[in-house]
């Protein structure tokens, strides 16, 4: 085990276990307690000590889960009684991970913490589907945006007008439930109607 | 070692071994022809076997390399010879990897292939900088764009101007070459210019 801080936000991928990075693994192996989310490879938590605490603190679709505020409570009393704490998420801690809410409740408690990055989902099964998200002279660019965050609000968080200007590849995440709205919006932007699109 | 197809596109991600995943170990550890990249990570080949044939295909700065055209026919004459073969390459295969171009190849010439993604430098070096790519209200997107390719067209394959007007986070990948051309670029397209920028 090499050194490690107190807490670690962990990107597991997603989905695929083959897909989960080696230090990931060995984080999950050495931790005390887990705080884990929904949208994990159903085999992460297998190499997880027989002692480790495994926590659920997800959201399933529409109910409600732990707040944000209450997970990162969670994380700082954690880390602050000298647990070896690993935070575990689907894909990225920091592309649409919250991860970042969750450094700064950190940072603010003085708890030293390490980001270990993950593959992202939006790479990731755009190339199962045969998808390579830029290539050549078709896409030299490629943009990542949400569908909706907050089951309240089911529209893109950035105007979808803007979004369609942006030359290259759009990969949406969260984004089936403002497929419709969103598709027209990115035609009324400019984007032609018959430019593929694939929905994963 | 699980079921494999003859030829790897595999993502070695972005420099730290232990961001390397499960799936990328094993398959390098399988492997009879590796063939690699200058940018992964230095232990990367560490876990191949005392048989493997380990092939630099890499360009140094300034120098040519392998062209994309020969890579692609020495993937595919050997995937044909019948032997395991891994194409190795730093970050993710298919963002700025030129990974769609020899699955292209292979494709044409009947082979089945794997893609494994890898971790992209674009996120993780972020992370490892203290900055989210996404953070709540303040950066609902992220776009990854190229700063030069090629060493003979040094700015970006695509308008800055276009890019700056995308809201959230930009990316540019290979960018220091052209840093300061496309900084003042972004700037003239609608950026502020004392809007955070870290070089990494």
């Amino acid at each position: 085990m090499s050194d490690r801080h107190p807490v670690a936000l962990v990107g597991a991928g997603p989905g695929d276990p083959g897909l989960m990075t080696r230090r990931s693994l060995e984080l999950i192996a050495g931790a005390d307690v887990i705080f884990y989310d929904r949208l994990i490879p159903p085999e992460a938590l297998d190499g997880a000590g027989p002692e480790a605490e495994l926590v659920f603190v997800g959201k399933a679709p529409g109910q409600p889960g732990l707040g944000q505020d209450e997970i990162n409570r969670r994380l700082v009393e954690s880390g602050q009684a000298g647990l070896r704490v690993v935070r575990l998420k689907g894909g990225d801690p920091f592309l649409f991970g919250r991860g970042g809410e969750e450094a700064e409740a950190l940072r603010e408690a003085g708890l030293e913490f390490e980001v270990v990055p993950g593959v992202t989902a939006g790479v990731a099964a755009s190339a199962y589907a045969g998808i390579p998200v830029t290539f050549r002279d078709w896409s030299a660019a490629v943009t990542f945006a949400t569908g909706h965050e907050d089951p309240e609000k089911p529209r893109m968080e950035i105007e979808p007008d803007r979004l369609a200007r942006m030359p290259g590849t759009i990969v949406i995440y969260m984004g089936l439930a403002s497929l419709a709205g969103n598709t027209a919006a990115l035609i009324r932007g400019g984007r032609p109607a018959d430019q593929p699109v694939a929905v994963i």
